[in-house]
């Protein structure tokens, strides 16, 4: 195989140098001649080896690094990678029932998403170079695991861009569409029909603790997916569960999920927009409120309409609580910055006359580790606060 | 008693109307003729009753509001108060062995504060408005809990401003000096002749949670005072722990934890400048290392320089860690905002050559609560995060 080189303009680019793994178009001084999704050796302007990675002309992130060493991109790498990536979960995790095996550029493989779900794996494929090595990861897995199942849940938009096929199906092994895992005594479901991986891990952990403050509350969850809070929630104590989701199938699965874990009698699920939804919601029907949006917007065009909409969210749910209410508010916008959702929540609570005292505030859990080199891996951003009307407190 | 009153400026400030409970000087149109600390009412220019609060002429925040109420600041007021925040803490607390039971302002107490420890109170009064209640609130405190002792502990230069003596002494019954307490299984001791009220109860969830993450590891604490962080640590299976601090008297007291728990082998105290000290640390010795230094300043002119400070505390101590260490910073300054600080922490992994990967972030427990109203309640930022070198990621 011959060996391709990308050589960077004349001033390496600190973000590089710091740690930062993308390298864009306008940073390369001379393109390599190869297929996209080759893997290339990065080199600076006067000769010194950056890196390795794989390269795609069809993608403004020309390289996705891989490595700073100049090692090969072989089973071995990938075996190495993914075992430092288990043993870091596996050693501080204590509900090992289901967790990200791999965050893409947090655990050093770009474009690579790995969910465990019981004895299952959920593989993600974002990029065109990574899609090369799809048998070796499958290979490894099996090798490390000996899992039930391998299942490729390949889709989105952005996939065709970089050239590649959207694909979803078992890659090894079979099992059900819907995946049943534990998470703190609760059995959940990964649909495998579903977003994403078939379940949003990244919200566990808040669920979990917010968990501690649901005894006897009647709760909203806003955006409910197939019912993570919720479920969560009512394990507290929680009274009552209301879901609310523009996706059927979710609610469908949370059913289930519901019925599974003797919740039947205790959720309700509407099958609505959530910010239509939360306009006709009566003022102080609920004691604890859920906001976990998905992801609004992927450009920074939209920026100010998605602050405006994470404003009027929060007023809505605020003035929707009763008094001693609790909210609990997310957003996974990676292009809004905390500081800036933060002012959007601030400014609910003042024109709604109400003060927010913070329960605990929280983000990423760590096997989806946000890294100081790379703002764009830090997305998830997460409040609770007991809200009392500025007249009463 | 005669009846006074404040009257605002003609535009009510509406920093006043959502919740803030401070009115400044330039914000009053007409000032009461009453003595310092004495009970006002505050009404808009046109008549309309904002609340009651307690007045000081002598300081540039004339009254703080101590209700929107229009009712009487007696004996029932406090108990009400201290009642409320009592039920919020152990309603949810799960270790009440010591918890703060009044955080001012966000308990609606402007000027109090009250921690518990065992059976014991550690009350610190910082207003002369406040200080009128004194026996009020220790007459509520031994009707509502009976306790074996109340210690008021009122120091610091800004309370001559105020107009009122720094005061240390019990005010009720009495105990040792160092009053014994329990959390997470570890014994602690609040130290009457210490800082404060005797201990940081801010950030003992942020050290439980941090010991998940200690086996094994040689621990450096800096700032440690008497070894909150590094005691969870050890509990959770740290290997060694090294304590630096400014105040001998502290690092006594943290000796006298370590043979209560027996840790006595496991711990070294360093008597020195934490500041100096890590500057002399070789590189990569230690595996875990907390930075949990005092507020850098107390006014907005030092901030560049409490910046640069924050910087180079954190810079130095990522390049004593181990690659995989972990860094384990934060800052209780209240007038440097979280998005700043957090700046400073990535520059120094990346003049350091390394990358974080964010462990768990958190601020404040629920017993310290923010408010959204009153952005000066909100002080404390933790972050954690395993540090990797580029060259190796």
């Amino acid at each position: 195989m011959p060996e391709y080189r990308v050589k960077l303009k004349k001033e390496i680019k600190r973000r590089i140098a710091f740690g930062h793994p993308w390298i864009y178009e306008n940073e390369i001084a001379e393109e390599p001649s190869c297929e996209n999704g080759s893997l290339v050796k990065v080199f600076t302007y006067s000769g010194q080896f950056v890196g390795k990675g794989y390269y795609n002309r069809n993608s403004l992130i020309r390289v996705r690094l891989l490595t700073r060493k100049n090692v090969n991109i072989d089973r071995k790498f990938f075996k190495d990678k993914i075992q430092r990536a288990y043993s870091l979960r596996t050693r501080w995790l204590k509900e090992k029932g289901a967790f990200r095996l791999i965050y893409s550029e947090a655990d050093g493989l770009p474009g690579l998403i790995v969910d465990k779900f019981a004895d299952f794996f959920v593989v993600q494929i974002s990029t065109l170079g990574m899609s090369k090595f799809k048998e070796t990861i499958v290979n490894v897995l099996i090798e490390l695991f000996n899992p039930k199942g391998i299942y490729e849940k390949s889709e989105g938009s952005f996939i065709a861009k970089e050239g590649i096929e959207p694909y979803s199906g078992w890659l090894y092994g079979n099992g059900p569409n819907l995946i049943p895992f534990k998470l703190h005594e609760i059995t959940f479901l990964a649909d495998l029909h579903g977003q994403k991986t078939g379940f949003f891990l990244d919200q566990r952990f808040n669920a979990e603790n917010l968990s501690e403050f649901s005894t006897d509350r009647r709760v909203l969850d806003l955006f409910s997916y197939t019912g993570n809070f919720a479920f969560h929630l009512l394990k507290g104590g929680a009274r009552e569960a209301i879901l609310v989701d523009y996706s059927e199938r979710a609610l469908a699965v949370a059913e289930e999920i519901a019925r599974i874990n003797s919740f039947k009698e205790k959720i309700r699920t509407i099958n609505a927009n959530s910010f239509d939804f939360i306009r006709n919601v009566k003022i102080g029907e609920f004691e604890l409120i859920v906001i976990d949006p998905p992801a609004m917007l992927k450009s920074a065009t939209a920026k100010h309409n998605a602050l405006r909409a994470y404003k009027e969210l929060n007023l809505r749910a605020i003035r929707s609580l009763k008094d001693g209410g609790i909210l609990a508010t997310s957003s996974c916008t990676q292009l809004i910055r905390e500081s800036e959702w933060l002012e959007k929540i601030t400014e609910a609570f003042k024109d709604s006359k109400k003060i927010g005292k913070l329960l605990f505030s929280a983000g990423q859990p760590f096997d989806h580790p946000a890294l100081t080199s790379m703002h764009e891996s830090n997305y998830l951003k997460f409040r609770s606060y007991i809200v009392s009307s500025v007249s009463e407190f």
